[in-house]
């Protein structure tokens, strides 16, 4: 359960400032159902209104990465960070556009090589060669 | 500096088990550099031998990720363990596979802002929206 | 569930090292309620001791830090540390100190953007500024 | 060493996008000094932006939270993040606002004591009380 | 809830390359009981048979650390990543290979003592003594 | 470099209670030599006693695990925690404790098979099997 109180529809719309970011969450999406992040973060609305300006600009505008690529990236570090909550949603995300099968278990072999092979780098403690600093 | 010997391609040249992978790496990566990480793991052949039969399977055989992607999630997970070697190792492959500097930006953006929203739902404690689970 | 039993009052009772200990916390704290994190603990008496002995000296004997300031930097680490049960125990505790929405929020923000400028730096690996090393 | 290069004041002159930022940075902290942090991000132009106006509203402006206590909650989280370049920099701003070696001394002891519990209740997978949970 | 489905004895049944490792898993361990680890890693073959193949190398065939030490080891490095799985499942094993309550308790000091080290260490950022670095 | 001064053993001998520990490490340990750890933690006095005080009975005093097993724990969790002042030193400890080339390897294939495991468990969110749970 969470730390503080999740936000309903009917809270949100007696709060203009809250309700601007959901209609626009809503709008941007394409979707009625704005999830249990956002319901949270209503309730500092400064800080909702930042974040959900950051993500559109990040995750949601076209950029030169493609959308399951940015998903992935994501993913990665949530399961890093032990973020249950974003690990979940972010997951879903990337189904929803398009992760097959065979990619997340490619992601999955991935991500766990990486925490592997750090593992081993930071118990030897390796130095940097020469040849990956910048010239 | 490391806590283990980095081998000299002279000592590597003496252990055949040692030299098998080292020749295995040049032969893969066609180049003749071969960098500290395996040098380090030199000291264990059988970990040696482990760790590059995964390595290349996951990260250099053909896959249904691209390898620029995996080389951008290798990264965040290992700038999410704070693993020096591991970042610069990896930043260096990526730029090598062609990584731009719009495509570093934006690659920056993302794991700044999972890393963000990962800190914000783990200290709400938000749950996941049923949405999420799988059906 | 935990991977050890949480005692109940009367298993405490019975073991006069822990009594010992519960009833200081009781004390201590002014309250009959003890949480499940010295339930465990009980366990493992002299952990318990020492591990009381230091929250004590810590977060609730008086020093130079007010004690709102001092759980909020202990949410903070729990929050980096994945800690839900920390996370929960503490922010409760901030909240019976008297922790303000407003404060909520803004300690929200400072947690969120130090999470993102960490990965940042991590990332691009930035040197340290001589400016910011000791004379 | 970076993974990018570092902006020299000539090179920030040279970009308007860019040098509106360092400016900014400047006449903000009345301080001629950037720090490395700026100049890596100096790379990306867009990222540069958002960050400076996040880390401007969240750290600098006046809130609720008193600054130096901002600057701990960051150096607790740095911390926890294993980010060299963070606890440096924040730790020298922390001092320029006035820490004592006294609340340096106690703050440590917090986020050491918070280290220690996060770790044992983790380890026993402690079960959240009812009572910390919202009503 | 996992983000991917858990296999069921019958669908394992059906895919003979899934099949040929759960064969192996209750082979090795004598055991009819499969924990779900596996079940989760059968949506992806190639990983589940990797994966399974280092656990039983490092962790089941004879080596110069006993068993009871092996787990602890992954007990203390789970507990470091917010693995809760991990945690619960390698608790289990270790308590099913011999693992006391003393041992427990003790075990619980050291990764709790070598957290709250890391903080103060990593806070202060101390230099490495030159008597530690290999000759 | 470190963020507080450390104390050279001059400076050490003007202050009793630092002077104290100080004897008492030399003394425990058999050894003229001190490390940067407690020549940092020096500035904190009170800090310092306690930490030397749970260290010598957490680490040095007689305990049913035995010293290089604790040794090892110990760096695991450093490890993860990507402390390198930790690594280093606590790699040094265990050598001096006899730890083995064949053991160091096997060590090293734990902890990175246990980061592997962990990072897929943690992705795949994995719900705890009925039979791990406390009876």
């Amino acid at each position: 359960m969470a730390t503080v109180k999740l936000w309903s529809d009917e809270e949100v719309a007696a709060v203009p400032a809250v309700k601007a970011v959901f209609d626009d969450i809503r709008a941007t999406r394409k979707s009625d159902f704005v999830n249990n992040f956002w319901r949270a973060l209503a309730n500092q609305p400064a800080l909702l209104e930042r974040t959900w300006s950051s993500v559109k600009q990040v995750m949601i505008e076209p950029g030169v990465l493609d959308p399951l690529t940015k998903e992935l990236i994501y993913i990665a570090v949530s399961t890093a960070n032990s973020c249950s909550y974003c690990v979940h949603s972010h997951t879903a995300a990337a189904r929803a556009k398009g992760l097959s099968g065979e990619q997340y278990a490619e992601f999955l072999a991935v991500i766990g090589m990486a925490a592997e092979t750090n593992t081993l780098a930071n118990s030897m403690q390796i130095p940097v060669d020469r040849e990956f600093l910048l010239g």
